[in-house]
């Protein structure tokens, strides 16, 4: 692609503007630049209004970082969540997935990010801090942790349960680790089927 | 994706904005837009006047109806060319990839589309006459059709061809179709192995 002339000045901006985006590149980038170019005007007006909205309009929340319109998202300004229980997650979209589950109750607790050493992110560039405070305030009654099984998300995990060791009467737990639902043994890793062994649980059906 | 409440109506109107895009759905496009979210407001500000631009910088050739950024393309305007010849393709993104072989010298034409009677794209939709009235000027002694190996394409070069029965001395031709370079014939579908016993050439080396 890169040996394409194209043809026109402000096509090649939008190109490489739009393979800036993650998983574009610039084939890709082109193809919607041309889709976007048959388009009428208001597609492109209604598209690149809503993308500099995102960063105008929306705020995070104070108190749990999600995004939100607001100053308080609607999961902490929500009287019916049970606020002794924060969830706390790598990203907004974990939020959503967890959301997704219909299961959790609680609260939640951005990070906005793991700790990478490769990557240069240290606990200070994390919304740990904000995390603390809450947790100081005695509120808090059990902290999930629902980060990534990564060496990243396992360093971060560790990293908080040593903080919050300073808090004795936090219960500290952390999402079960096991065969996916609907999987054949067969299909599950090593590491993962020996996790759910060892973290297996007693039987038990509901009638 | 449909049933996540998004926290944001900001971030809804992008999602839905992005997933309008051909190829995005919505679990991409609430990716795409939590990374703009993520990047500092330059990000957004320029992708966003890029697609802007598209639509309102960029004029289509006069003669030959590519994108450009002046009145004639570059390759219509090129002294260089064979303006003898002109290779009838489909869009825009056709001609970027005919210029990528280096291997053509003449000028095109975009149609802007194909024959389809299902997607009720009929000739008067396609820029058809304008190609008729390149042709009387008694300028072009080739047409090359470059349309694509479908059903549609084949019906457009047959209307084309019909049309073109009036100029006699107006040579008409088709880009090969066979093996592709590089593919085994056990991958190749019989319709182009036939295609290409039939339309076999005299085997010759160029030493």
């Amino acid at each position: 692609m890169n040996d394409i002339q194209l043809p026109s000045k402000h096509l090649e901006l939008a190109v490489n503007e739009i393979s800036k985006l993650p998983g574009i590149g610039k084939k890709n980038a082109l193809r919607l630049a041309l889709y976007i170019l048959k388009q009428n005007e208001d597609f492109a007006k209604n598209l690149s209004e809503s993308i500099v909205r995102l960063k105008t309009e929306i705020h995070f929340c104070k108190k749990c970082h999600t995004i939100s319109d607001n100053d308080l998202c609607d999961i902490c300004s929500n009287p019916m969540r049970d606020n002794s229980t924060v969830c706390v997650v790598e990203n907004i979209k974990d939020v959503l997935l967890v959301e997704r589950t219909n299961q959790y109750k609680g609260l939640y607790h951005v990070l906005g990010g793991v700790i990478s050493p490769i990557e240069g992110i240290s606990p200070m560039d994390l919304n740990i801090t904000s995390l603390m405070e809450r947790i100081a305030t005695g509120e808090i009654k059990e902290v999930i942790f629902a980060l990534p099984v990564t060496t990243e998300g396992d360093t971060t995990s560790f990293y908080l349960f040593k903080k919050l060791q300073n808090y004795p009467s936090v219960k500290i737990s952390m999402l079960a680790r096991g065969v996916s639902v609907g999987d054949e043994l067969e299909y599950t890793d090593e590491a993962t089927l020996a996790r759910s062994l060892k973290d297996r649980v007693v039987y038990s059906v509901t009638l």
